[in-house]
């Protein structure tokens, strides 16, 4: 089988992707990354993920990105968006997707994964600099250049399979493959449960794609929203 | 003052970046990682460096790639060289410089910085491929496209102005700056105190560039090597 290190945060879209690898043959690597994000309880979700849908490995790597601040999800001065925005959300964290990837990368390289995979997507997020398909296409490039597999001439590919789907057939896609999305936490303010608040951005656009896809809400909301 | 955020290890070659790109007018951020390296006393000594060279601030960020092994540097298990190898060395950590720019690249984004300054030299490592410059071409492109900033259309640039030096040449760099070598640590195996074992490769190269470069080693040895 080959290897796949899947990042994992625990949320709708990541765990799509996970299911997505599965069903494709990968052994799978899930890689969570907690980096001073609000959102901890996406890292019980992402556990449970992980063993739900038999990840060979879950390793959580921690990086103090909330020193560095610059955004709602690491820095709790900044308020949160409940309504959307014109231009980059105030939830963007610089350079994340990046780091996040180089952290694959570096676990790729040990594990022997010629591929990684990442649930950024361009549609419903479309602020964000670094869900777009030109940054998964530069990164794929430097990768090739910044590792030792890579100038040995193994391909490394970095998939995004959800980068140009709506939230509503993200869902769909997950669905198919019987992924239970009660597991998944998207709300920006979970409480330590992983019950969600029902009213902030992302907890609103995670609402729209289930009514999109035409399937029942399974989000655990701290109340009715 | 434009600003720079300046990769700062603590060792010979991160030091002479930082004196160049004070005395080429930035006000430098200086970025030390802490990533499970085996010598800890490089991260003393970066202090010390970004005092003495008037770093308008200096921040040390702490990762786990022991949990992800795979080099001599992060695991205990596998043995330092004290000889030049052929191919790869085994000092060399998986996708460290991705990760290492890609956080740079973040606090650069957050303090408003278009320039990185980063050590790396394609001469006495050549065996690394992160350290060429083919990679650092690929991370300023990819640069332009993760973040706000670069999408805003702000150029962004990766200096990495020692990669094509040979160690002679960055320690006469270094030495026209009026920089003390002897703040900085190399060794692979430095004590707590910071003293050099005068026997692993990192501490051979250094050696062999103060001779080069006719200037009296000043490295704190633990005995006379």
């Amino acid at each position: 089988m080959p290897r796949a290190v899947v990042l994992l945060s625990g949320g709708l879209d990541s765990a799509t992707v996970l299911a997505l690898a599965r069903a494709r043959g990968f052994r799978c690597y899930a890689l969570s990354v907690h980096y001073g994000q609000r959102h901890g309880a996406e890292l019980d979700a992402a556990r449970k993920i992980a063993a739900v849908l038999g990840a060979a490995e879950h390793r959580v790597m921690s990086i103090d990105l909330a020193g560095i601040g610059g955004s709602a999800l690491t820095d709790r001065s900044i308020a949160l968006p409940t309504a959307p925005t014109a231009g980059i959300p105030v939830t963007y964290v610089p350079a994340r997707n990046t780091i996040l990837l180089s952290l694959a990368l570096a676990w790729a390289e040990v594990v022997a994964a010629q591929d990684i995979f990442i649930g950024v997507n361009a549609v419903d997020y479309s602020g964000y600099p670094d869900c777009r398909p030109e940054f998964i296409a530069a990164f794929e490039k430097l990768a090739a250049l910044a590792t030792k597999a890579g100038i040995g001439g193994r391909r490394l590919e970095i998939h995004a399979p959800l980068v140009r789907m709506s939230k509503g057939e993200i869902i769909r896609t997950g669905a198919e493959f019987g992924l239970d999305y009660a597991l998944t936490v998207s709300c920006y303010q979970a409480d330590a449960q992983g019950l969600a608040c029902g009213a902030c951005d992302s907890c609103r656009i995670r609402k729209e794609g289930f009514a999109a896809a035409g399937i029942t809400d399974p989000t655990r909301y701290r109340t009715n929203p």
